[in-house]
């Protein structure tokens, strides 16, 4: 299987060619990619500084590491809400520093690129942008690490090549997170694949998260998946946690309540030991 | 999401309508849907009495509980190897009474039901069959346990209400097995849906196993996904193991060796503890 | 491209090796994949005697050369309206006479050919079906021509290796039939592939149809695709066509009314006579 | 079928209502959406001068009336030929000027839309770009027409709303491009939907083009699916065409050569004028 990348015909920085160990990112006191798993959770997007404020507290109680919360949204209709923007940057770095939590937020224009970097700690490119290449050479030459998500329906081979673009422009520091791709099946949002986890692993060196929410988009569905994950090897995991998801600006039916996320913590914990991982 | 399968506007015998407990299908000595996983091993096609007995000892060795292998091969091409039909049938047969192991192989012809019925101990319709509906129906007069894969690229409404039409023609004894479904991912043979199992589960009462060689076509994803698949909920898996895969007359690449299947096995003991559910 | 089925390793039978015309097939007074269009006109199911007089009484009178009708139904509900089985046989075969007008009919099981047989001109292997290669193989001792079509995510490579296995059994009349693949398009019922068209006859000397009725799963799209099918090189069409639609026990929502069939019979002409075919 | 947008709960611009005739956007001479079809031919990228020109005085002496070639490629690897930047703009503007024919680039990011609108008369965004929030929002404040390729699994009401952001930030000259969508099929590069051309016609008062050379990834497969598009409706072609194919930097197998576009256009004209249009 190491051959898949090898015919590129030129060596590549994603993979183990030339390496013996996996990449770790540390942001503040977090560790990604080594033995601990990373929980990154939070609302789908911020939406005021006290539903913020009320996830990072409960979901930092039950073990989360990390913030997330979008503030630029990328909506399938422009009449649909499109995120606070920079005041939504301010709240979740605000909300962040107040919890100690390291932020993550997605950039959605290589415009804004500078700006995002100021309050964010990690930088997501979303799915609709992992095909986004003149976003991804700019994020090469930023100081911050980049949590990449694969494209809707991009293959495993143009996701690493796409993590390629961004460390060859010079940033090491990329994320890989699957999310689902894009299938017939009308009762989950996408098909969240783990054998994508599983091969990226193999063939390359950068640490490999899951999003189960956007992965299943059926809350039911995130606890299995978000085990299934860590068996598969996953390094850590995104979940989208609202305390009101029946009120949430978007993206409810998918998103845990900070009782469901306690709950899921609870039954992860085990699998994470039974692969030799843990969760904090 | 109990309300998907409603939507049928009638009482579903998959369902959990009128139904507490899960399905447990007893073979021989072994129960399938209970807290014990069900593991079945085999090579892709009975090949040889020797190929087979060799294979067998060894996966009984390491905690297979049941055996398998083709005797009716579903191939793309009408000049591949077909498999070596009632003789298989025989060898099969044969070998798992002298290893005291059930075993399960493929029905492809409604008209070879009572053929296939008279050798192996539970009937397996392929994915290529799923949507064969009178062999479905023909299944629901037939005494022995079926094991029915998700079609290539079926939705899960569509498997379950498969396994329906089975059951409504009389025999209960349903085990669904997800096998992954046709993605433009180039470098897997398949993009196994363990979300599929999950909501199954939910969904039906029918225990609900994992293939995760076909699943995945590629070696050395099986036993991380095999990891994946009892942390997601499944009741057991359907693994190929061949002696020697470089000689297999189909589907050497996505075969384990036993003594791969033996490290795999190690893996998945504490991914099973931690679950709740025990390897055997 | 002519490298495509070569790699088989094999001549192939389906393919232009050791032939320089296109295959003809005659029934009755048609003759498929010569200069002239094969125009298949019906209603999905045959429900009734009357429906079935009225709609080939006009189908006939548009244009249409052959009568279509299930009798057995594949549906993906044990529930569902499973057609009249042997009355829909007969009923079909008696209005096909009296229209003098051959049919065209599905079987499902192999052990239903011979029955199928006896009423029909030509025999359906539905795309649920395509892989059944148990009945593919009866159908080539059959005296009967078949219409094969592409299975739900069938690739070009499995569709002609299907027609292969009738073939290589014996009967050299089989007809392709593109009927849409599955994608993850919700707006239309499946995504019509003509480019499968297109490359099915540059591989193959088969006759190739085109189904633009399950191809779309929208009337409005009918007329559209089925042109478009013509300008792709199609050698026919198949085309739902009821009386009453909205009254039809399945597929209403994508049959013509025999109104709506002749003006896409008056469409058809000229892009038949632009691409040098005709219409009757 | 109307009611497919209006599910949006919002008047949509890209919409029938409030309209009554398809848009007509005007480049200099050419006329896009009226009974003429547009005809837009050149290499994938600007390589050269002399390739530009001679493919140039070759596409419009067949008949195209537009010329496209990429100045920024977006390639999924970071090490392929990524294209002349703002020496390919200048090449494109002047070819395209000498011999009056209006040029058509890609822009792939929001920071380059000024640089590349000095240069084109049409801007493109690839399907690569069609979730790309932020450049299809300043491409509405951008005087050109844009042409927006359906992303490579957009659904159709995706695409729809894609058009929506641009025409709602300001621009109505939007012209929707089919280009094929990803599928399980190997043999071609992408599966054209046709049917996504017939239903954004109906769905929507835009001018809807069709790219068969993506939309195919084979030289073979262009005409015939030039000729389907024509006759399902769409108002015009974007076709690669490359004097020497086999030395084409990028996309070489897809490209026609001069007289292989030639023959092209002599199959098209009475397809063309079998659905009431013309070719020039």
């Amino acid at each position: 299987m190491a051959s898949l990348l090898a015919k590129q015909g030129q060596e590549m920085l994603v993979s183990w060619d030339n390496r013996k160990t996996r990449t770790k990112i540390k942001v503040k006191s977090c560790v990604i990619g080594g033995k601990g798993l990373l929980l990154i959770a939070g609302p789908c997007a911020v939406e005021s500084e006290d539903v913020m404020k009320e996830t990072a507290f409960k979901v930092r109680g039950s073990g989360a590491l990390m913030l997330r919360g979008g503030a630029f949204k990328p909506r399938t209709s422009p009449y649909s809400f499109q995120g606070l923007g920079k005041k939504g940057l301010e709240i979740l770095a605000k909300v962040g520093e107040e919890m100690n939590m390291p932020v993550v937020t997605e950039v959605m224009d290589s415009e804004d690129i500078e700006l995002v970097a100021d309050y964010a700690d990690i930088l997501q490119v979303g799915a609709r942008n992992m095909h986004n290449f003149a976003l991804l050479r700019k994020l090469g030459n930023c100081a911050r690490p980049v949590i990449l998500k694969r494209g809707l329906s991009a293959t495993i081979e143009e996701w690493l090549l796409a993590a390629e673009y961004i460390l060859a422009a010079g940033n090491p520091q990329v994320i890989l997170c699957e999310r689902g791709i894009r299938s017939a099946e009308p009762w989950t949002r996408n098909t969240l694949d783990l054998s994508a986890v599983a091969m990226a692993r193999e063939l390359s060196h950068l640490p490999v998260l899951v999003d189960p929410s956007h992965g299943t988009g059926v809350r039911s569905l995130v606890t299995p998946m978000a085990k299934a994950a860590i068996a598969a090897g996953a390094d850590g995991l995104m979940v989208e946690v609202h305390p009101h998801p029946e009120k949430a600006l978007s993206d409810g039916e998918q998103s845990l309540t900070p009782k469901g996320f306690s709950a899921m913590m609870k039954e992860l914990e085990p699998v994470a030991r039974a692969v030799g991982r843990r969760i904090r």
